[in-house]
């Protein structure tokens, strides 16, 4: 089974993405609700989240973790892969390697929480591989609560996008890293917002393909017979109402979320 | 010392209601940043973090405590006084009483987060000592976020409180409980518009008030002679950035925030 974690619901738009790539593939998804959201956290709550996290999904039989919330991927991605022998695909590396080769004129914005554009973690990689390319970043810190009060097609939230997304046109971006997995369901929002000559990166769909290739390279991962027709199952530290309603519509089925303890 | 504490900042309007009431008596805060916000999350793991939070300040010497969080107090001030023997003082008993006293046509409106509407508690209360009342009740989860942002001042903030208390409005309430600490930082806004006839009750006055003659019938628990003199101290268990600017902005003075594991 292939572990993935995130903060909460947002993961799941990353478990979407695998199931569509990897139809065969079972998951193991956990999203700690109790603690959510990890983006106005400190590095190392989100890292001693995260290492819970990892922790418990191995413990329910995972053979590799994909860490599916960009806030815990530029936090805790490197200490993970320290401290467990099993592999981690992080949503923030496939995502980088995407927006270098997509941008032309190498003017690259990224969106995403505070703790992920704190870290840097963006503008590091691709500087590492593109140097000389010009980042814009922004926290924008009110579109996951937006998301997960489900106000996609509000007034509001269309003016607060503009708010968020005006520093970015300013510099004629032609990438745009959505970096989190809340906002593919903004997707349509935003391009509107920034134009349809930007190209958008949409991190969940990256950490997708990055774990597919990850396997085609590792067949012995994700081919175990005896796991062959089992289900995924998806685990919660807390639920209510909003939570469901997300997740149903996610998966455009209805998903049945187990609470644990952890 | 008397021990307060809450999902986070918000509860520092509490502590600051209560300096003013009651500037000789040192208090030990507790804001749960690690684990906040509480209002989107389960009564089953509010309850949880409300008992760790005690522990704390039990551990640190508090001879009474105060839940300065309606989501806290609505999930588990019942359970903190069966499990716990010092007196416990909570945000929602305190404001019942005032509201019930000040509405002259008895209708009534609540503004709290989801989890404080959910708990149904200020309509209970309020049913109990006035039989008959109307009772309006709204869900506002996004001024949370929009306050922690410190976006007071914002056009999309005056918008999202317009959406929040139209219904409020449409039934001609001429009371609006203020049933989250955070609130009050919005409270010239939501009288605005809410309209100058309608009596605001703030939760963080009300609780402090209520510390205050709870302390002057029981005077042995605040009048320990060797803690006259000690300063107040603020626990958090995580901090970042925009937590700072809030709590410096809520006491009109820098605030030492001390950084603990719970």
């Amino acid at each position: 089974m292939i572990g993935v974690f995130d903060s909460g619901v947002g993961g799941m738009t990353v478990a979407k993405a695998i199931e569509d790539l990897c139809p065969q593939l079972p998951l193991l998804y956990f999203g700690d609700l109790a603690r959510s959201p990890y983006g106005s956290k400190s590095t190392e709550v989100i890292t001693a989240c995260s290492c819970r996290n990892t922790d418990f999904l191995l413990s329910q039989g995972a053979k590799a973790v994909v860490i599916a919330c960009n806030s815990a991927a530029a936090a805790a991605a490197d200490t993970l892969r320290r401290q467990y022998a099993v592999p981690i695909i992080d949503v923030v590396s496939a995502t980088v390697e995407k927006a270098a080769s997509v941008s032309a004129a190498g003017r690259i914005g990224i969106i995403g929480t505070r703790a992920t554009v704190r870290s840097k973690v963006y503008e590091e990689r691709l500087q590492a591989i593109r140097p000389g390319c010009q980042i814009v970043s922004q926290a924008c810190p009110l579109l996951v609560p937006l998301v997960e009060e489900d106000w996609l097609d509000k007034r509001e939230t269309k003016m607060i996008l503009r708010r968020y997304l005006h520093p970015l046109r300013e510099r004629q971006i032609d990438a745009l890293i959505l970096g989190c997995t809340h906002y593919p369901l903004l997707g349509d929002l935003i391009q509107a917002r920034v134009g349809r000559k930007v190209r958008l990166v949409d991190s969940s769909a990256e950490a997708a393909r990055h774990l597919k290739e990850f396997l085609d390279k590792n067949p012995q991962i994700g081919s175990n017979m005896a796991e062959q027709g089992r289900q995924s199952r998806f685990f919660v530290s807390d639920s209510t109402g909003p939570v469901q309603r997300l997740a149903d519509r996610i998966f455009s089925r209805p998903i049945h979320l187990e609470k644990v303890d952890v």
